[in-house]
């Protein structure tokens, strides 16, 4: 499926593209980027050397990071397709916000490897979408979480 | 008391102060920073212009990093202080992972102002610890979180 080589965080409206973890804008930051690869939907992220927590392994900090973006940017795919379009449509994705984000730590996650984080939408309302995930290093599960993402109203400070 | 105005992160032993979140050795990182503040533990840090979600608000990613350190940090100062420790004393405080986080983000987290973790105490187990906090921004909780932190053995990658 030719949309599976885009990425969402690609189509947010450029209001919503400043993320640090995912905002094109945002010059600092870490481009996160989440593309569907089939039914399920996928990040990979190569953390920079000083990303440790101890000598070797990424920081969990990080490692929610990356889930948080991943998460909101699945659940606007999921939105998005569910309404019948696919990236590269004229309408633009919805952008949605973390509602609650759990990540559960199972094993030390090795630095210096691309790490994947695979997205299965578990759940969704009309604004509400529950997507459950899976951290990979080296083809190995070091982390899964459960994101409940909501669409975004604008917001002005 | 006089230890309520030392960080645990200070008393790090070498090998475990490089985490990009809370490590003193790690130049690039945020160098979070966790104290008593009598019975509770807070963390404080103001964010930078670029860790923005849209702008005027937060990012997810560091306020589920800040918390991570700051429950990984007031879970090693509960156990340093239920075996009869503050910080000053010869012997080092344990040095605690996450084994889960969960953050619910209640309301947009302003950027510009310090950020403020307070954390309690809510199990202590002899190498685990249930740490749940509150972020406030200017005064208003922003989000909650709920970590169970497990003391760490060493690793090599």
């Amino acid at each position: 499926m030719k949309s599976d080589a885009l990425f969402v965080q690609d189509y947010y409206t450029e209001s919503f593209a400043w993320c640090y973890g995912c905002g094109r804008l945002n010059a600092a930051g870490h481009h996160f980027r989440t593309r569907w690869d089939g039914d399920t939907t996928l990040t990979e992220y190569l953390p920079k050397p000083e990303h440790i927590a101890i000598p070797g392994f990424v920081y969990g900090g990080l490692i929610a990071a990356l889930i948080d973006c991943h998460s909101t940017g699945s659940a606007s795919l999921a939105l998005y397709r569910r309404d019948g379009h696919e990236l590269g449509d004229q309408v633009l994705p919805p952008r949605c916000m973390t509602a609650s984000l759990t990540v559960d730590y199972r094993k030390p996650t090795p630095l210096g490897t691309l790490l994947q984080v695979r997205g299965t939408i578990r759940e969704m309302g009309t604004r509400k979408v529950v997507v459950e995930s899976e951290l990979l290093a080296n083809g190995e599960i070091t982390a899964s979480s459960r994101v409940v993402a909501v669409v975004a109203k604008t917001l002005s400070p």
